[in-house]
C-alpha cells in the first residue's frame, strides 16, 4: 500500500487529454496541444468549449450548429422552472445553480453520459444563474435570445439589457480563460461520480458544489472581497503589512500546481487595465507588495499570483456583482467537467481509495454493546 | 511522481476512524472498533448514526434527544416541497432526492459543515424517498410521524400505513449495515468535495449522485433484476450457465476491497430466511451455483459474494419495491457521508490530485488558430 499523501498531493488520478497544468513552467495547455496564450486571444468560449469537447477547433458550419443547439437548449424545463421559483430569493446563487441544474437534468432513467447532454448542461447555466441573480433583485426574469453568444446572453439575462461588446470580449475571455484545468478539485469530483456509471448532471451537480468551497471556485470572491478591503493602491502597504502581522492569508496567492506566474493571470492582469482601470492600479500594487511580503517571509516557497486574483479585476469590470463570481466560474469549468466525464467513459473503472484505520483496535467492545 | 493507479487502487485518500474495511479478513469496522457482526443484531439505525456521527453508542437521553431533533428535521421545507412537486412524477427517485435535498439544505450563506446539519440531512431522506415514491404512484404525499422510528417512518411515509414490527426490524438492519464503508466511492465525492471548504449539502448531494450509478448502488437493483430474471431456484442452473457462455457478469459478485465472505452479506443471508423465504430458495441456489461457474472460470480470483446480492432480497421482504433500492441505500448512506466531512473538517486539505497527459505535444498548433 502506498504512503498517505494529504490532498493526493502528487498522485496520478487519471491519464487526459483534456488539459494539462504544466506548473513547473507556468503553462496551461488544452485539448489538441494549444497553449493557452495562443488561443485566448483568437477564439470565442463556444469554440473552446467545442474543441475541449471534440478535440479540435470548429470550422464555420460546426460552430454554426453548435450555436444552434446551444440556443435550444437555453431555456428552463418545467421541473427546472419550479425548482427555481420555490426557492427563497436570498439563497446563496451556487445552491440556486446547484438545485435548478439537477432539476433541469432530471430524467426517468438512466442515461450515460453524452455529448448532447454536455451541450445542453452548458448552454443552461448561464439561463439559471441569470435568473438566480434577477430574482436576489426582487425582478423579472428575463429569457435568453437565439442572436446572442454565449457570454452576451449571461449579461443579457443578468441585467435585461443587451451588453455592449467590450463587456462581452472580457466576459468571452475569462470564460475561454477558465474552461478547463487539470483535476482541479471540481473536475476530480466529476470524475469520481462519474466512474460509478452515474450520469452526467449527477457529476456536473457534484462539481459545482465542490467549485462552491472558499479553496476553489470561492477564491475570486475572497480575491475581489480583500482588494474591497484595501480600497486604494495608497493604502495597500498598510492593510498588507497589518494583514501579514496578524497571519491572515493574502487572497489570490499560491497554487498547488503552478510554481510561475499563472498564465492565465497574466493575460487577466493584462486585460485589467481597460476592463477596469481604478481596480487595476489597487491591484497591480497590491500584487507587487504582496509578492514582496510573502517573499520575505517565505523566500523558499515560489508564492506567484494565481488566477482569481485577476479574474476578480477583470470580472468587476466586465460588470459581474461580486456575489456571483462563483456562479460565473461554473459557468466556464462546465465545459471541462463534461469534456472529462465523456473522456473517462472510455475505460471507466470505479474510484474508490484505500484508508487508513486510525480508530481503537477492532473487536474489542461487545461488552458495551451486551449492558445495552 | 507516483505511478497511474487506476481507479486508485491501494492509494490511501485519507486517514479515518469512521469505519474500516479490513478485506483481507472479511471484516467491517464500525467507529470506536465495533464488528459489523457484534453491533447489528442489537442496536437501531439511530443508535448508530449516533455512533457514527460521534465516536460512540448514545445512552438513553442522549438517543432520545437525537430521535426529538430527528423528528424535528423530518419535514420538507418550502423550497424542498416545491422543487419535489415541479418533478415530473415519472422521473428516477435518485434524480428526485438529488434535486429536492439540495432545495432542502440551501442557505443564504456559505455554512461550515455541522453535526446538526448532518442529522437534519438524514432525517429528511426518508420524507423525500416516500414522497418521490408516492408521486410516482400517482398519490398523496404522506407527512412524517414523531411516533415512529427512522425506519417506521421511511415504510409509513412510503405506503401511508403503519408497517409491522418485522419489516421495520429487516430495514432498520440493512439501514444499520450499509451506513458506511471506508471510501467508497460516494462517500470519496462528499470528501472531495468537503475538501474545498464547501457545505455538507452539496457534499451529499454529490455523494448521491455517485451512489446512482450501476457500479455502486445501482448493484443493488441488479442483482434483484437478475433474480427476477432466473425466477426460480430451479432455473438457476440453465439461466446462470447461458449467461455465463455469454459473457454476461453476475449482478451481486465480486468487490474491490473484499476478499472473502462480506459479513454485511452474511447478516443479510441469514436474515433473508424469514424475510423473503422463496426469493432465498432462489437466490441460495443462484449463489451456490454462480460461485461454482466464477471459481471454475477464475479460480485465482475470490469471486465472493457482495452486500447487494442478499440485501436485494431482505430489501424485497420489508416490502421495498425494487426501482426505490437505491434511494432507500442512500438513505442509509447519508450518515456515513456526513460523518466523513464532519471528520475531515480537523484537517482540511484540498484534494487535487495529478493527472498525466496524453495530448500532443503542447504549442505546436498556432499556425491553425491565425488561419482561421
Amino acid at each position: 500500500m502506498a504512503e498517505f499523501s494529504p490532498g493526493l498531493e502528487g498522485v496520478v488520478a487519471a491519464q487526459t487529454a483534456v488539459s494539462e497544468v504544466d506548473g513547473a513552467n507556468g503553462r496551461l495547455i488544452y485539448r489538441g496541444g494549444y497553449l493557452i496564450e495562443d488561443i485566448a486571444p483568437s477564439v470565442t468560449y463556444e469554440e473552446v468549449a467545442y474543441l475541449l469537447w471534440q478535440g479540435d477547433l470548429p470550422d464555420g458550419a460546426q460552430l454554426d450548429a453548435l450555436r444552434k443547439q446551444m440556443a435550444a437548449a437555453r431555456p428552463l424545463n418545467k421541473a427546472a422552472r419550479g425548482a427555481l421559483m420555490s426557492t427563497d430569493p436570498a439563497t446563496d446563487p451556487m445552491d440556486v445553480l446547484r438545485t435548478v441544474a439537477s432539476a433541469q437534468g432530471s430524467a426517468k432513467t438512466m442515461v450515460k453520459p453524452s455529448l448532447d447532454e454536455a451541450i445542453a448542461l452548458t448552454a443552461v447555466f448561464p439561463t439559471i444563474i441569470g435568473a438566480a441573480h434577477r430574482r436576489r433583485l426582487g425582478r423579472d426574469i428575463v429569457e435568453p435570445r437565439d442572436d446572442l453568444s454565449h457570454a452576451a446572453n449571461l449579461l443579457w439575462m443578468m441585467e435585461g439589457k443587451e451588453p455592449g461588446v467590450e463587456r462581452v470580449h472580457w466576459l468571452d475571455t475569462y470564460l475561454v480563460l477558465l474552461a478547463d484545468h487539470g483535476l482541479n478539485a471540481s473536475t476530480f469530483a466529476a470524475r469520481v461520480i462519474a466512474s460509478t456509471g452515474s450520469d452526467l448532471t449527477s457529476c456536473v451537480v457534484g462539481a459545482v458544489g465542490a467549485l462552491k468551497g472558499a479553496a476553489h471556485g470561492g477564491a475570486t470572491l475572497a480575491a475581489r472581497s480583500m482588494l474591497d478591503k484595501i480600497g486604494s493602491a495608497s493604502n495597500a502597504e498598510k492593510w498588507l503589512r497589518e494583514a501579514h502581522a496578524r497571519h491572515e492569508r493574502f487572497a489570490g496567492f499560491g497554487h498547488r500546481v503552478y510554481r510561475t506566474y499563472d498564465p492565465r493571470a497574466k493575460i487577466l492582469r493584462e486585460m485589467a487595465r481597460t476592463a477596469a482601470p481604478e481596480l487595476h492600479g489597487t491591484a497591480a500594487r497590491t500584487e507587487e507588495l504582496a509578492l514582496a511580503i510573502l517573499h520575505e517571509a517565505h523566500p523558499e516557497r515560489p508564492n506567484a499570483t494565481n488566477v482569481d486574483f485577476w479574474a476578480s479585476v477583470v470580472l468587476t469590470g466586465a460588470g459581474i456583482p461580486k456575489e456571483m463570481f462563483t456562479c460565473i466560474f461554473a459557468a466556464s469549468r462546465v465545459v471541462g467537467w463534461t469534456a472529462h466525464v465523456l473522456e473517462s467513459l472510455a475505460d471507466l473503472r470505479i474510484i474508490r481509495p484505500a484508508s487508513v484505520w486510525v480508530g481503537p483496535e477492532p473487536g474489542k467492545k461487545p461488552a458495551a454493546i451486551a449492558k445495552r
